[in-house]
């Protein structure tokens, strides 16, 4: 049994891989790590933790870390890891990282996040873990940088539409719609009961740092620069995000063959859903379960393509892919400790 | 004062066409009608309405509303409106119809609704009542066809954009989130609170009936043939609708230059608010209130607009704006009726 | 056309008042008055009101105040009315007061609030302003405590019972749930929509300040000193209060006979509402009205009655009753301004 | 590895059993049985299941059941699995009712559910499954009749007191809040989104079918006849039901004397947690999960005691216990299959 660590403790993250391990049968949580709430139980402030989880916060010691830890598990808020994972190269552990700080250039991490990129060194060697797709690459990886909630929906959903020269890659829009957990723990006016019930409203439009994110790796599979305009939505529920995608079709295309495509893509990927004709991915349809449920439209009138992509923000957006991703480095059964059912209703 | 009834009182767009005429001062309900609840208390319906609406709920005998009605409000299913408007012509009774009936030609009603179109002659004196556009056609109409919810969002935002030459009308994108109000006051499996509740959800994409509503006014602005592609997303929420449009630019602008043009169309509208650069609109900045809220943002990168607006669906997308024509076609203030402020929070 | 102004021009009970007075041909607000936030637009807060409520909130003048205003609402938090009204006695300004400043005896308020109570003489002149039973006093006063919102719910259900002498005044149980919005504007982990969504929660079990007001206004009917146990929770809804209300009937009595009752202590009172037997209150019934609902149930099987109450928080337990209390004290028609059907669905 | 049989498999409980049930190491589903939708693929139902459930639904075959089957859950309603199990004994599979059809007496059922009895015989047989409570006979039993979602709360915090002598059996008051999953997956008005959203609303008063289920077995640890008044709410969110409870106090206790009589009663029990002084139990604690959290008050002021409990009404109050019910049937540590950690956010 795998020894891991989860540092940033009292983030949505770190909560939700405390979830998903427990059912894991090869990593088991020794530490939690919090700077601020150090000596603190968890449960004092996550009452849903009672009883469960008894193992006091402790303060970062890498050194410790080093020497007791085979996965360490990083679900800091932008601009901690990159000061962190460094000081683990050359040692055994595998570091995963949930945060923003390996995903970008450093051009455009310093650009879209206003902060010192990581070493560059280091940079390198991170592998992005947008599981079902670099699923090679992230077998090989020594440390993963997990991608955004937003861009996992968003690429599960493109990639395979621009790899297979489905689409122009000009004029891609998407539409994503998140619930007030992607917003985080922090206490905002957006994320206030009174404000965000009974409410649908666009933030950050043009300006999400998830952009580059998206761009840069849908780029890997075309020639082209791909550019996308993107657009966030926060929606009256807690946990589930959906991304609409817009796009012109190179060649004129039935939904049929569309989804014989996709499901052909994902042939061997146990987490993509492709759903048949006529029927459309619902966040309610994956909630606490690590699947992406994709359907797709052909709309003739006008040749283009109307494609959706589902997940749960938490899991598959962010700590199952995470485990996922832990799976895979270990040569594990992809699926192990992930085979939850969906949460219906 | 005028006298009016209402056709189809048991839905949700007469409910709500009974809670804002209540602060109508040249309007009094006399008459409502329901064929299939005739002799009725409303209130047994509606308990919130216990004793405010008293009256018993009539069967329709178009002779007697002749004599007796200045003003009918249609909030029937499609397929009514289109057989109990014609008995009126020649009298001198002003019909507003909130179905879709007399909102497309002949041809794209069959094809569309998937029924019998209205009678060409009555079809052709009926005016669309997008009130802040049309507003001078509505002032003479005798016949109003009350716009579909997210035509008039939708509209609301194209149609300056169009009209000022300063989009192209290839390649629109409109992505549209509706509360399930929208889904009226049946039962069914996606309006049940279980399914709703925690889900987003896209429907009917690419067939939707209000695709050639908007396409169709939209092109009396232009030469081009507008083609929107146009996809609908179920919200958990009761009210509000938001509409998010994506087009590409004509010509290089900024977000200022587009937020003045639209500031400047609109400049005699009361009830179109355009939000001040780097604000969205929110559904719930408009809930309960006849406001439709519209923010720009024009992103450089990809020279493309993205283009919101916000909408109370059950005022600003069929009640207050058939009201809203009721003043203008009997030359009261526009605003009369309707000065409502949205319900916060 | 009386003036009035506002104090705490950025609380929730501010905004509400704002909302209604919209609506009244006695009342126009010509101060709205923050400290916090003097000189700043209240839209900027807001965005809801862009457009409506144009006015620069003012720091606070009594002496201005005193020459210009006739009606003063405070919607301030507790502790601070109490140092504003005394400055008006003595001057025709009408006060009314939507904190708990001057609801409860010095003693019962110090106990409760942890404060010091305000000036004696200046609290003996307050009414408090439970608008449907004390009627007769409010209009005969200067100064009114508008009562707490749970309380407002309560009494309204409590008063006729013990008045009527239908229940022991010992062993009442209170338990209320409300919306969010009765947690107020402020930010808080409960109110955080990810955790407030998809819960319900107890909260200050045996120490709400809410208790000793209920205590001593139901006290006034009986020669017993009525004791409630009064648990209040927290409901996933934004709006609306509903109390659910248990005590040992006095004698064998059918519902019919209770709701006969009820109906003829309100017989005058056009705010409240007797449901008929079988039907209880829905807080969808009255959001954003100024009604209260009430239901009741006698259990035979254990001579107890179950009566429960329904109001919006906002308008009845809060700006809607205190601008009733403001008709009363003018002398007014008492719905004027107050007249809002309840917004369905 | 047990194999297990779900008959109703359309319904919510049985969907639950379905989705708990992929993580229990000795038991497998080797049917699911709906009467009504034999033949179909329940993924048509509930796409959430598909890729993950692919076996056809079955009519029921009893015979064929007795062979092949070690387990049978009974997801029906009620009037129904009387019916089903008198065809079970005599043979060794064990049978786990979730429907109400075993948990009265004849007369009682007969009287609170308006339907003929199962036959005396088998009835005697069947253990409340209360499986925190019945612990030993639970493990004894060939027949369980798992308890409804209701009881299971309030017995949970009831029992502990009664059974201690700590309050009097009379004057019980029980105000229960449910989520909508708790109506089940029928359509109805008032499972309706529109109607159930920002709505409490109390239904079924004094005539719920759980009134005599919690007085039967709360009867059982007193000699006297435990009489409650029982009120259930409609909660605006999908699942998480919470019980408060008023009672009065038999003697002078304080909070902590309570809390540690409950924690001693509970002290073997892995599924009950009883909540710090001063902590309350929400729903949201327990969402997913198999966990009952317990809060106590003793109000002193009135010696009086407010006791919460909150379960997942889909878990622990229904699926969850069941499958705890099979692990004691059958020897299996207790909480095999069930050590899921609340979903939270």
């Amino acid at each position: 049994m795998k020894k891991a660590a989860i540092i940033g403790g009292t983030g949505y993250g770190a909560i939700e891989l405390i979830r998903l391990l427990q059912a894991h049968k090869e990593i088991e949580i020794t530490k939690i790590i919090s700077q601020s709430q150090a000596g603190e139980d968890l449960a004092a402030t996550y009452p849903h933790l009672t009883g469960i989880v008894t193992t006091e916060m402790e303060s970062l010691d890498t050194e410790v870390l080093e020497k007791e830890i085979d996965i360490l598990f990083l679900a800091t808020p932008a601009g901690v890891a990159k000061n962190i994972i460094p000081s683990f190269q050359g040692t055994s552990v595998q570091c995963i990282d949930l945060s923003g700080d390996f995903r970008l250039s450093p051009e455009e991490y310093s650009e879209w996040y206003g902060k010192e990129p990581a070493d560059a060194a280091v940079l390198e060697k991170a592998v992005f873990g947008l599981s079902d797709i670099f699923t090679e690459e992230v077998k090989a990886a020594s440390i993963i940088s997990n991608p955004g909630c937003f861009p996992t929906a968003a690429l599960s959903a493109l990639v395979p539409l621009i790899d297979g020269d489905k689409i122009h890659t000009e004029g891609i829009r998407i539409d994503a719609k998140t619930g007030i957990s992607g917003a985080g723990k922090g206490l905002s006016e957006k994320a206030h009961f009174s404000s965000a019930n009974e409410n649908v409203v666009p933030y950050k439009i043009g300006k999400h740092q998830h952009i580059p994110e998206i761009e840069r790796y849908a780029s890997r599979f075309t020639n082209e620069d791909v550019k996308v305009s993107f657009t966030t939505h926060l929606i009256p529920m807690t946990r589930g995000l959906l991304c609409t995608i817009y796009a012109d079709m190179k060649q004129e295309e039935t939904t049929a063959s569309i989804l014989e495509h996709l499901q052909h893509y994902y042939r061997e990927k146990p987490f993509v859903r492709i759903l048949p004709e006529g029927q459309f991915p619902a966040t309610k349809g994956v909630t606490g379960s690590n699947y992406c449920d994709i359907g797709a439209y052909v709309d003739e009138r006008t040749n283009s393509i109307v494609i959706a992509a589902a997940i749960d923000n938490l899991v598959k957006g962010a700590a199952g892919q995470a485990i996922h991703n832990a799976n895979l480095m270990n040569g594990w059964e992809e699926t192990m400790g992930l085979e939850f059912i969906p949460v219906f209703p």
